[in-house]
């Protein structure tokens, strides 16, 4: 691929500008990066390896009705948002793409193993049917007709049909084609014919100031790229971005997660129809099934010392839980396990939305730090919530904001500024 | 890497000739090749994918004394000529090569994890001591002391100081760097500085006969290796040969296992100093300590339809029953998923020596088809019987065959010949 910082001739000094920068290339990054396009500005997206962290290990549930089991109300107004918004996203990604965006209907099954499972579960069910939540106790011989690979030996059932799927690879590719396919010609480009010049394959080192505003990102490599706007969508690495505003904290911890993908032998096709979202001895474990044959095991949340690393452990317990589900899987060919850390948050929300300058205002409505929006934090949610974060950055850019969101502001863990020390404004570099 | 049949301006239909050609580069064809060289003969070694085969998921457990568990104490007396062997066969290839060819002294310790365990282990001492084999009960308290991670719930520890190990990827690779340092310039080569000139990257297609005597091999890629002795030594593959002797039956059958590779993090080196042989409520499992801190866990025997794919059920009765004996295997880094095909023979003895011909005799004795050494249906044993494979063959190569190994004979699975058909003589292509 050639890009303006690859193509021959490109000194590693090289100037871009966009009227957005969006710092981060995983799924959130890339949504936003699409949209903003699609609203006719011009965007660069900058990752030195676009789609490789914590997107590539997402099983891409987009389960608002089944992601209240661990208690994250304050979130359900934001993930059903995006959960509306998917239909359309998914759409709007094919035509504009000719391909498939992986986005799938399937029904979520709810499973618990044993008495205890069956009491949470339905725990979950009150919760969810008082949210509102479409939800339908199903008999494990009804569940059995659905799914007849379903263990006989499971204590409950629930249907959750709007529950669906996506996978993040196919999305991720499909967003990049999107991108790809309607970039504009950027100012100060002149890469003749490069189909992916929104893309900058670097790692940002810090956010440019100019006259207090944010104006663009230094890269890693010594290129520039100077921006209306910039998205800070970098995951983990967010927290560790030299130049944020003075006083903002971003308390990204890695949760760490083990996925598999496995292989269903032809005379097991399909293992099963639904995705299967178990509770076995209180521990989670989701069976997802993809087109192509293949299933996506997953669960574990770990914040031990294995950093990036497939965990011996987590790989036995999901292979015990899902084995304790649908037996079947022990039949399964093992194509890969995946290891990535996610971007979690002290509350488990994401960090969404321009950064408030505390006693500034303008217009009567407080005043924010110009030219930059903070999109990170997403733990569990980011590929369900990349719709929602798209729009909620395009109406940002747009100038206008949704109070819905404000719970979500990036600002709320950092401590309460006093006015002598300019919170937030940084001085120009 | 140049070779014979890969250098520029070799033609498809190259011929070489050496005075022996073996077919198979896994651990037997390697140890067989090496020692071919060092009793001066050329050699060629046929493979198009060395060392990718069974050796690539061999533990490389020398193991003569454990492995009688496995009820099969014809072999014991070649494993145990095997086992005796080991330390001059990798003194001779450090010093061949100035390289570690990964062997090690590691004691074995035999654990039983219940009560039932335990006395499968204590039926197998018995047959250890009955045949003067070294082995010592420990107490739990003992075998802990020895191996502190050791789970305190084990049922019955056996010292087995006698059963050894080595890596066996380093094996072929010093095994490969040792007969590419001797490789001596063969006759139509001319492959100026090519170091790996005894290796051929291609697949044998048949054997070539030559008046009524094996006379080299015929490649898939269409060149001709002429050789005055063939040694058919490519495991699973040596059934399918075409051009063995008429009659003659390989009866070889896959036997899949799963091994899994995990690196131990620095808190929990070393994880065991010794090779852990588990036996986990009457299944086996191992872990086997590397000098690079990881360690190597297996011991699947699968017959079943996912060929050479990685089990998931397998994965998951390693992890589980390696943790039973070693609790902190739980929190190892999976670096590998590895699954190869064992060939397995109906007594899972080799198929080692010359082809009798019924009838025919030379001097009194049984004559053979000449130009023609059969190494295969090593099983579970490849690595530990390597240089006994090799010793053997170097005899046969200098006419000479030791009583001891005629139960391995290749044909003792072929149909009686009768007179009338010329058994296992064929005619000249």
């Amino acid at each position: 691929m050639r890009t303006p910082f690859n193509h021959p001739g490109a000194s590693s000094s090289s100037t871009v500008r966009a009227d957005v920068a969006v710092i981060g290339g995983g799924v959130v990054g890339h949504g936003i990066a699409w949209e903003a396009q699609r609203s006719g500005r011009s965007v660069v997206l900058i990752d030195d390896a676009p789609g490789t962290g914590a997107s590539w290990a997402a099983a891409g549930m987009l389960a608002p009705v089944s992601e209240l089991h661990y208690q994250e109300e304050d979130l359900l107004e934001l993930m059903l948002d995006a959960s509306s918004r998917w239909p359309g996203f998914a759409a709007g990604l094919d035509s504009a793409t000719g391909a498939d965006s992986g986005y799938l209907t399937t029904a979520t099954l709810a499973v618990g193993a044993d008495a205890a499972d069956r009491r949470a579960l339905m725990d979950l069910r009150s919760v969810q049917q008082a949210n509102g939540l479409e939800v339908e106790p199903l008999t494990v011989r009804e569940a059995r007709k659905r799914e007849p690979l379903l263990s006989p030996a499971i204590a409950y059932a629930l249907d959750t049909p709007a529950d669906h799927q996506v996978d993040p690879r196919r999305l991720v590719a499909a967003l990049r084609l999107a991108l790809a396919g309607a970039a504009q010609e950027l100012p100060e480009l002149a890469v003749a014919g490069a189909v992916d010049s929104y893309a900058v394959p670097d790692r940002a080192a810090r956010l440019l100031w100019d006259g207090g505003a944010v104006g663009g990102v230094r890269l890693a490599g010594g290129g520039t790229v100077l921006a209306t706007e910039t998205v800070v969508a970098n995951g983990l690495q967010a927290g560790a971005l030299d130049g944020l505003p003075d006083g903002l904290e971003l308390p990204l911890r890695p949760v760490h997660g083990d996925i598999l993908r496995l292989a269903v032998p032809r005379h097991l096709q399909p293992l099963v129809t639904s995705t299967v979202r178990g509770l076995v001895h209180g521990v989670a474990v989701y069976i997802v099934p993809r087109q192509d044959g293949t299933v996506v095991i997953g669960a574990t949340q770990r914040e031990d010392a294995l950093s990036g690393a497939v965990s011996a452990g987590g790989v036995y317990q999901l292979l015990r839980d899902a084995q304790a589900l649908v037996p079947a899987v022990a039949e399964l060919e093992l194509l890969e396990s995946t290891a990535r850390a996610r971007p979690g948050t002290p509350d488990n929300a994401p960090l969404l939305g321009r950064v408030p300058v505390p006693g500034a205002s303008v217009g009567g409505q407080a005043g924010h730090v110009p030219g930059l929006i903070i999109a990170t934090g997403f733990f569990r949610h980011g590929v369900l919530l990349t719709p929602a974060a798209a729009a909620i950055c395009r109406e940002l850019l747009d100038g206008k904001s949704d109070p819905r969101w404000a719970p979500f502001s990036p600002d709320r863990f950092s401590r309460p500024a006093t006015a002598a020390t300019s919170p937030f404004i940084k001085e120009t570099a």
